[in-house]
């Protein structure tokens, strides 16, 4: 079977001059791998005439698809639009279509439409309108010599849309690819490389049809397993077949798979075992409430929160006793405990969590450095609590801080 | 002056394939830029001799000076070295200085060096020795037909110290640079194409040492001016004086410049105004105290938040009228205003905030569908009121939701 080539082109000043990451190229990556489509080069490119023609060009000779993202904005710095059509030889005129669907974006929004917003509905002759339901810049597709081309905006959100909906889709229609199944097991609470001794003998026994890759992010690990054949059932069967034999030693830091998250996971455990939870946030500031709330339907297990940034309102909404905190201060296991049992009661929730600490940079003593954080967990007749010691870093000390609280309700509400 | 024209050549297939997001070519992008040297394309190609072949060709007949990272590794998937020494045409021999490092790199760290990391301290012949003190894998350095070269590591720290210690302070001794001045003016509140529109005239007047970019996302636009020339203090007088022009047109929607965020913005507003705020997050779930949260020394003036899932806490916490969530729904104006009085109460701030509405993607009626929003500020003797009506987007929602809120604390901070 031959290999499918695509090759990304990101287009932007903004790109080259470091002002902003481009994640849009990594997610193409990864998607397009996920189908077995190989990318074999990404190129970058800023706003300018010469240097842009000359990446269509040299991608021209080498891709069976060329990506394109960036360029569309309706200002004069866009380029991507007049340039494909130049490179293809034909005239951008009015699309009725496009037109339509860039008036009726901005009349939903009872918002005026400027003429160079119009302009963004005018399309070259020789590509093929592909909507775009997000945004006002239109996809492109088009085709030459046995190339296929996608230019898509820059704008994160509209670019994924256009490529779940339109591209991704396509794609086998338009070439023969092999057939690959992913699978993804996702743990908590566990280091990458003790997590590695735990499964070295598994790993090792490992048929050459199924990869193992070891993805670790902030406090989580996913394992990858991916298998490679000629039919989905059976693969999935023989991947499916692996995970049986790992899962025994793995078991209790597993929360999911694939596209599951921790706090969606969490979700799913709450439903399935009625419960619902309520969050006292210090030191992570809101955060755990809106990793909950990012999940839809959590409404249904998500009583509320209450983020008392200082001690009189933990005293006076959430009833920790004011010797308490005279005795202990704010970050100690005696005050999380208060606070998780008094966020309980507040809002009648069956689990009550809490966290209090020193997030940084700055504020900590000898005693209590920065990254010091005590976390709880409070249901009927019992209180878990657990003590962090974390990093310099504010934002990571809040992100860390957030897996190990949802990590220590996953627990509790697995052995309670 | 003559444009140094640089080029970024990566290599790896785990940056194709989107295992990891290559933060290597950023990085470099943004040192460059600020000394002035211009990256024209970035490149990323697998380990495959023919494409980093390709890649080294085209680039050396574009730039000035190629910036390639990894491929450097001990292992046979790492093909810098001798793809290097195969395009210079020059023979591997043992470096005796590279040997002697690399060995005392183990030796320090009280580890037994391998064959294979020995062959790390052989080099091509062709090239310059630059000694990596933080890795196992050296610098190399060449030059041929008026064109640099430096391969480096794709270690993000070992990268960085080549690059800070071996080739940015060496460009300056190779090319006459010019001086290149940034300033970003960030703009909340209005769209990219209003905002064009309301600078055109400027826009078109700015003389041609000063270019002007549009850098939109979510709810924000940036502005950004680069400006060029001999002296650097000219400069910046040149870049003061038109956005002293521009602002006039703009002011109200200007929040800060260069790095501020919105967040840290509004916390420079508070302080100044010796102000406090606290929020009533119902649809925002908890993101907007995470953003106030997150900026260091939030905690003098955010007093606390609380995130009332369902009514009866809106009710029992917030003072919420019973007749008025009866009579409006959650989700109306006369809900909002109460919740940002009731917290604003709570927690004796000087400003109250509150969100409530459908985040989606189910929840919508006819009459407020999904994406339909209610935000208030509440302060002493007055509530600012707005509806949004968003997107089908759970997390757009969010987001767009406190850009939103954010906003309006904004403009009452500075209008009452």
């Amino acid at each position: 079977m031959k290999v499918v080539r695509a090759e990304i082109i990101a287009i932007g000043d903004e790109l080259l001059y470091g002002q902003i990451v481009d994640t849009n190229s990594h997610w193409i990556s990864q998607e397009l791998d996920l189908m077995g489509v190989k990318v074999v080069r990404k190129t970058t490119v800023g706003d300018d005439r010469k240097d842009i023609l000359a990446a269509f060009a040299s991608a021209e000779a080498r891709a069976d698809i060329i990506l394109i993202t960036g360029g569309l904005g309706p200002t004069q710095d866009d380029l991507t639009k007049p340039l494909m059509a130049e490179y293809f030889d034909c005239p951008i005129v009015e699309n009725p279509a496009a037109v339509e669907a860039v008036t009726e974006f901005f009349k939903q929004r009872g918002r005026e439409i400027t003429p160079l917003n119009i302009l963004q509905g005018h399309l070259p002759t020789c590509c093929t309108y592909v909507p775009n339901e997000v945004g006002t810049a239109p996809g492109m597709w088009f085709e030459r010599y046995g190339t296929y081309w996608m230019s898509m905006p820059g704008v994160p959100h509209e670019m994924k849309k256009l490529m779940t909906g339109f591209v991704l889709p396509k794609l086998p229609t338009l070439f023969p690819l092999p057939v690959i199944v992913h699978r993804l097991i996702k743990t908590v609470g566990i280091g990458e490389s003790w997590l590695a001794d735990l499964i070295r003998d598994w790993e090792n026994a490992l048929p050459s049809t199924i990869r193992l890759a070891y993805l670790p992010s902030l406090g989580h690990v996913k394992l990858r397993l991916t298998g490679f054949g000629q039919d989905k059932v059976e693969i999935e069967k023989d991947i499916q077949k692996q995970i049986e034999l790992v899962l025994p030693s793995i078991e209790k830091y597993v929360y999911g798979y694939d596209s599951e998250s921790l706090e969606s996971a969490i979700g799913k455990l709450l439903t399935s075992n009625k419960k619902t939870v309520a969050l006292a946030e210090s030191c992570s500031g809101g955060y755990i409430s809106h990793l909950i709330t990012s999940v839809s339907g959590s409404s249904s297990y998500f009583q509320g929160a209450v983020i008392p940034y200082h001690n009189q309102f933990k005293e006076g909404i959430l009833q920790v006793k004011h010797q308490t905190l005279d005795s202990f201060g704010a970050v100690s296991e005696e005050t999380v405990k208060e606070m998780s049992r008094g966020v309980r009661e507040l809002f009648k929730a069956d689990f009550g969590l809490a966290s209090s600490g020193i997030a940084g940079p700055n504020g900590g003593t000898d005693e209590k450095p920065v990254g010091t954080i005590w976390i709880a967990c409070a249901g009927n007749g019992f209180v878990e609590t657990k003590k962090l010691q974390l990093t310099q870093d504010r934002m990571l000390n809040i992100q860390l801080t957030a897996t190990a609280v949802l990590n220590l309700l996953r627990i509790c509400i697995s052995e309670k």
